[in-house]
């Protein structure tokens, strides 16, 4: 076993040197940032191949809500990164077929194919969801499906599955306790959860991409600090994949910021969801990852009751367009007192103290009604801020996206040095 | 270098034991089936949702030329059979995570890995083109950028680039030639053929998934046979690619077969031509795998008058339904003589006296246009056979397929060893 183990750790660290990976990544941005140029030059050529295909929606927080604008733009983005991604591979990998009389590190070949299977299957998954309208179930199945050979190459590369205990917990369980098993479970539900959480962290121009860059940038800057510890190849490994993914989500905001001329469908949030997945798992910070992801972890626990039909849920949660002062308003759904459970009621109550919703009673037609704002941070954050104009929003929300990364620099290091 | 040769070598046959092969070739049988029996029953049960996305066609072959038949069920097969796949990964290399004091067989596993991968890339280009109707240069380039890695996996895992010369041409050339580079161009065309040439041999009930049960079928023969040879691994590694696909494509064939209950779409014949593909290239027979594929070969070449518009070529080249009969006859295109090459003409009349096509002056209304048969087997066979209920037609064609098949196995073997 220990023999196993030192000759993939050897194979995989032998697979490139500190000075080959410097020029592979410079090799890698150069690709990338002709892919992102690649994209930004394709969306508005296949516009209207888009829209012929009936694949468009309407921008629900224009003033002319029926002009329409070409959806799943994320096809393009995927497909554009997939091909970088092929021909990096043959520039990383090709130092090792120009001099075959060393071995050709198969054990980290082999993570970049499976990352890239996990992802095309995905943007497979997004893209047939758009045309289609696939049930929920599916949503579940297939990423937890397309998860398993990722799983496989981290248990055959002998990925770790012991979880370091905070100080406090030491005296009683030890430095590290192996949870085996229930670490593959764990990532199993990272996949199925990044792949969905971004989706509904979404709905206004610029947000999925937006959000996708400022988390994508923050996890590469994260890979860049640790490219001097000692798990360097993990985050090489994940830098390899997450700049062209930046540049090409780059590329892709640029069309789908307010007003959008583009957008990105759930072939984009699956995508870009299943690529942080795989960077994470691959990159051995499956743990670590979600920090950079807490306002869509706080929109999802937000959305619980809606979700979950404790609290009723209309079919579009966006916020509502007032045409009169070119703003967005909270959206608000219809409360049945009658039929709301009297707890869940009860707590509605008291998040409403807490300002964490807000119920309201109808006046004039709607006497006596009881509405609710919908149950999503963007209409949160109108709660708080006001009604304000479109692009506003998504920058408002971006900007907290950038402050959450800088919250989650934060623990990760300073505090996370108090408690480890 | 031939140290890294015996490595490589001894660890893809040591990553499964003639034992091992069967057992693992039993379990891969038995989820295949399972996998068939899912083709066909989600099939009916996913049929309103596509009709509802607007992914149907006419059939147009029928006397009510207005109902829908869902297209794209090939989305289905090839979801179905990436799925069977990660499962039998599992098994397959469960051995080897189970019993960790041997190394992990990454060579072999980076095969399946990119092969699946390939696969995957072309069911979503499919998909795309049966939603978006791509240009043809998409379709020449995307299925090239796609092998990319299976080219790189063959080159890393010393794959031969060498061509045993016929007995006639020894004395000036030797007993071999290494042709290096052009074998990996042949390979890279090998994959847009493929890819390219089930595509255009299509367009009655049946003959798309038929041809594919037919040619996987003699495929898998052919690997069977050659598993008592020194490179049983590679036809091995080809079985288990082809006992899932022959299964979810028989299960396809049900549905599709007179009167089609399910169209294939592209997303179908891109995904079969690549699996195809992926299995010759990977499996060390990619110059044995054109034998049964003589049809389709023969309809790419009688089709390239058309394609290459030397012959006018209509939007449809379907056989023409004739309603009185209920039988299909052989659809023509108009000839312009005006604008017609001399040279295109007279060759015309040669094929027209060897009667592989027909030109007829038209009659009555048409009186003095110049017509020609549409170029494509299906309508040759017709001009044969004459006029036929279009199921007879259909199996007419796969019969011609298993023919051919033997055909290949007679030059293959008897033959081959007469001129090798």
């Amino acid at each position: 076993m220990v023999m196993a183990v030192s000759a993939i750790m050897s194979q995989l660290a032998a697979s490139v040197t500190p000075n080959g990976m410097a020029v592979s990544l410079a090799i890698n941005a150069v690709i990338s940032v002709v892919g992102g140029v690649m994209v930004a030059r394709t969306i508005p050529a296949v516009t209207s191949m888009f829209l012929k295909a009936g694949l468009s929606g309407r921008d629900l927080c224009k003033p002319d809500k029926e002009s329409k604008v070409p959806e799943s733009m994320g096809l393009v983005t995927g497909c554009v990164f997939l091909i970088v991604m092929f021909l990096f591979l043959g520039v990383a990998f090709g130092q090792h077929i120009l001099n075959p009389t060393k071995l050709f590190p198969h054990a980290a070949f082999s993570e970049y194919l499976t990352s890239l299977l996990c992802i095309c299957c995905m943007l497979l998954l997004g893209f047939a969801d758009d045309v289609l309208n696939l049930k929920w179930r599916y949503k579940l199945v297939l990423p937890t499906v397309a998860s398993l050979p990722l799983l496989m190459v981290y248990y055959v590369n002998l990925g770790s599955t012991t979880v370091v205990m905070p100080k406090l917990l030491r005296p009683w369980i030890g430095l590290t306790l192996n949870i085996g098993p229930l670490y593959y479970i764990y990532m199993a539900m990272l996949a199925v959860f990044c792949t969905n959480t971004i989706n509904i962290y979404a709905g206004i121009n610029g947000l999925e991409s937006g959000q996708t860059v400022v988390a994508g940038a923050s996890v590469a800057l994260f890979n860049i600090i640790e490219l001097s510890s000692s798990q360097a190849f993990s985050h090489y490994f994940s830098l390899c994949l997450l700049l062209p993914f930046i540049a090409t989500s780059l590329a892709l905001y640029y069309h789908n910021r307010y007003p959008a001329r583009a957008f990105v469908g759930d072939t984009f949030t699956y995508f870009s969801g299943m690529t942080f997945a795989v960077v994470a798992i691959i990159g051995h910070f499956s743990k670590t990852v979600l920090l950079f992801f807490m306002p869509q972890i706080f929109n999802f626990l937000y959305s619980i009751p809606q979700l979950f039909r404790l609290v009723p849920c209309p079919r579009h949660r966006l916020p509502r367009y007032n045409e009169k002062l070119d703003k967005v308003e909270a959206s608000e759904a219809e409360i049945n007192e009658s039929e709301m459970r009297w707890w869940v009621l009860a707590a509605l109550k008291v998040l409403h103290r807490l300002k964490l919703v807000h119920l309201r009673r109808g006046t004039g037609p709607d006497s006596g009604k009881l509405f609710i704002n919908n149950l999503t941070l963007i209409n949160l954050t109108l709660l708080w801020s006001g009604p304000c104009h479109e692009r506003t929003l998504t920058n408002t929300l971006l900007i907290l996206q950038v402050l959450s990364s800088a919250l989650a620099f934060v623990i990760r290091y300073p505090l996370a040095d108090l408690f480890f």
